[in-house]
């Protein structure tokens, strides 16, 4: 059994904890908290020098950092990993498209509005924030108006990586009121069988 | 034959020109001009909404974004993304510390140094980013200490997405004496049978 080091107030982290519960995929948990510099430790260190979560452990002491990159290894050849060579590079342009053009925005905001209590000295750039937020968003009711999931009619990893940011966007102020189809594709991913929550939302 | 849209100076687009060099993939190239705003044109946002490159368009005129995805679906199943689950995972890894950690600091102060000729009002963002770029550069060096390439001793998707940055760092400000194994590893690369050198270093 593998074992991943993780922070449940983190969306990047949550992606683990969501696949692994949709996948039925036991792992064991140690839980870090950001806040407190958990992963700033010497001993958080010597496994991944970028003192970033979330971070996975094999049995045998190998280490993957990368949310995205740990949903992969997890997943390995199930189909949720996208069924063609196509449908498995789409997945792949929705991760990086969430690592580059959505999670700098949705997460950086929402952390700082929610985490932090939006903050007088960050409030510039809390506002910043909400133009490349709400271009992301519009990017994937895009996508989601044409399609039941990102990468087509069955659930990718791609949804899981956009999943989990996008559902709390409006912890980061953006409104999901007006992205109709995101909201509907957001209450398909919570009704699939073995969806676990957040724990922010508890 | 698929079809590649890209600006010959941008890195992003330089990973397909060296992936498929290597491979010996034939392609067709259309070159844009990021600064001309080709890639603002209607015709080409029809493309890719997003108004990014590269973009791949298949025989069918199905559409794929995000240089490292394209990567994974021009090598799909070959060798070169990683052997093993592990080793895949890594692979993810390396591509999207490069998006995240990297590409955000170096190709960034490379354009505002090398494209736009340091314009006095990007200053301060250039000079911003030279620690996230020296932070990502230290971590290569790091691996590059202990391994031949990035994830191992073969060459794999990791090392063309950080190669493509890297080796032109320099533009961006940051002195590669400094990381004597990632230099070693430039070397190595450039090396390679079927190498071919990024259109701005001719």
């Amino acid at each position: 059994m593998f074992t991943v080091y993780g922070d449940s107030l983190s969306g990047n982290c949550y992606k683990i904890q969501l696949l692994a519960s949709l996948l039925g995929v036991p792992m064991r948990w140690v839980e870090l908290n950001i806040l407190n510099k958990d992963t700033q430790s010497d001993s958080f260190l010597q496994k991944n020098p970028l003192g970033k979560i979330p971070v996975l452990e094999t049995a045998d002491g190998e280490v993957i950092s990368e949310s995205n990159a740990i949903l992969h290894f997890i997943a390995d050849q199930h189909a949720i990993t996208g069924k063609d060579a196509l449908s498995k590079a789409r997945v792949l342009q929705w991760q990086f498209f969430e690592q580059y053009s959505h999670e700098p925005y949705i997460a950086v905001a929402r952390f700082i509005n929610f985490y932090l209590g939006l903050p007088a000295n960050r409030r510039e750039e809390y506002l910043q924030k909400q133009e490349g937020g709400n271009k992301a968003l519009a990017h994937m009711e895009k996508q989601l108006s044409k399609s039941k999931y990102l990468v087509g009619d069955d659930l990718t990893l791609a949804d899981i990586s956009l999943y989990a940011y996008t559902h709390v966007a409006e912890q980061g102020g953006f409104d999901l009121n007006q992205y109709p189809a995101i909201l509907a594709w957001i209450a398909r991913i919570e009704a699939l069988p073995n969806y676990t929550a957040m724990n922010a939302d508890n």
